[in-house]
C-alpha cells in the first residue's frame, strides 16, 4: 500500500497526531495575542508604543514583561523545543512500518501528555508535575528517533 | 503519479514554497551576523568579549541588547514559531491531494504574506500592520492542518 | 525503488542524519535539566520557587540567570534556528534524487559540523571558532534548499 496514503492506518495515525500538534503550536500564538489584549501589555517592540487605533493610550510599562503573557511565551518556547522534532521523528517512525498499536500508543500518547503538560504549565502547577508530564513525550521522541536510526543503520 | 515526484505539480508547488521559507529562515541568521558586525555589539556569550582578530577592542557594552540586532532576533523567533509548522502542515496538506489552484493560493499566499510581514517588522511599522500581515499566514496554517486532520479522520 | 524505503541508500542516509540531529536537540533539553539540578537554579517560572520534594529550600536567586544553564539554552536556541530547517531541507534534497556521495557529504557533513559547533559552544571557545563551525552547516542548508528549489522550478 502507498505509505503516504490516508488509507494506510499508520500514516493516518501520524497525520492526526501531527495536525493536532501543529494546531496546538499555532494556538499558542493566538493565546499570546489574547493575553496581550487582556493585559494591554507584554509587548516586545518599541514601535508597539505608538498611538494607534488598538493602543490609544500607550504607556512605557507596556513593554515590561507581563507575567500572564510571558507564561504563554515560555509554553510556546517549550513547544518549539519539542514539536518540530516530534513532527519529524513521528514521520520517520511510521515509515519504518512499526505495528499499528505501537504507533498509536506512541503518537497519541505524545499528544495526550503534551496537552496535559500545557494545562499544568498554564495553571502554574509545581515544577514536579510539569516535569512528570514533559518526560513521557521526551522519552517517546528519543524512542522513535532511536528506532528509526537503528532501522536505517540495519537496512 | 508518484506523490513525491517533482513532476507532480502539487508536490512541486510545495517544494518551491518550502525551500523559499527555509531560505528565509536561514537568511535571518546571516542578517543577525551582518547587524552584529555593523553594530559591533548585540553579542550574547561572555566569551564574545575576548580580544580576537574580529573583536580587537572588546567592551562590556557589546553584550548589551542592541536594538538593530534584537529586531532581527525577534523576527527570527517569529519565524521559528511559524515556519517549521508551515513546512509540516503544507506537506500533509498536499498529500491529501487538494486541487492545484487551492494549493497554489495557500502555499504561495503564505510565502507572500510572510515576506510582507518580514518587511513590515524590519521597517518597524505599526503593530496593526504587522498583525495584519501575520494573520493570513496563521489562518492558512490552521486551515491546512484542519484539512489534513479531517481527511485523516474521515479516511 | 520506493523513495521512502530504508532499502534506498539515499533515504537511509537522510534517516540516519535526521535521527541523530533530533536526538541532539532532545539531548539539549536533558542537559538543561542536568545543569539546573547541578546549579540548583536557572529556573524560569515563579512556581519553581515553591517548596517541594526536589526544591526543599527555595531561594529567590533560583530564578536568576545561571551562566551554566543559560549556555545550554543558547545552544538549544541555536539548534531551533537550524535543525528543523535541516530536517526539511535534507528531506526535499534527497527526494530530488542527487548522487549518493553528494548526499552523504552534505548530510553527514552537517551532522559532524553541528556536533563540533556544540562542543565549541559548550566549552566557550572564541566566537571565531564557533562561527567557523556554524558556517558550513548553514551553507549546506542553503545549498540543499536552492538545489530543491531549482529542481522544482525546472520540473
Amino acid at each position: 500500500m502507498d505509505k503516504l496514503s490516508l488509507q494506510n492506518p499508520l500514516f493516518a495515525t501520524y497525520v492526526i497526531a501531527a495536525s493536532l500538534m501543529i494546531l496546538k503550536a499555532v494556538a499558542m500564538s493566538w493565546l499570546t495575542v489574547v493575553r496581550m489584549m487582556q493585559s494591554n501589555g507584554g509587548f516586545r517592540s518599541p514601535e508597539d508604543l505608538r498611538q494607534t487605533l488598538f493602543n490609544p493610550t500607550p504607556r512605557p510599562e507596556q513593554l515590561a514583561i507581563d507575567d500572564r503573557v510571558d507564561r504563554i511565551r515560555r509554553i510556546h518556547l517549550n513547544d518549539l523545543e519539542n514539536l518540530p522534532f516530534f513532527l519529524a521523528a513521528g514521520f520517520l517512525f511510521v515509515l519504518t512500518d512499526p505495528s499499528l498499536w505501537l504507533a498509536r500508543v506512541l503518537l497519541y500518547g505524545y499528544v495526550v501528555t503534551r496537552l496535559a503538560h500545557f494545562v499544568a504549565y498554564l495553571t502554574a502547577r509545581d515544577h514536579e508535575t510539569r516535569a512528570l508530564l514533559w518526560t513521557p513525550g521526551s522519552l517517546i521522541l528519543i524512542f522513535m528517533s532511536c528506532w528509526a536510526l537503528i532501522a536505517a543503520l540495519g537496512a
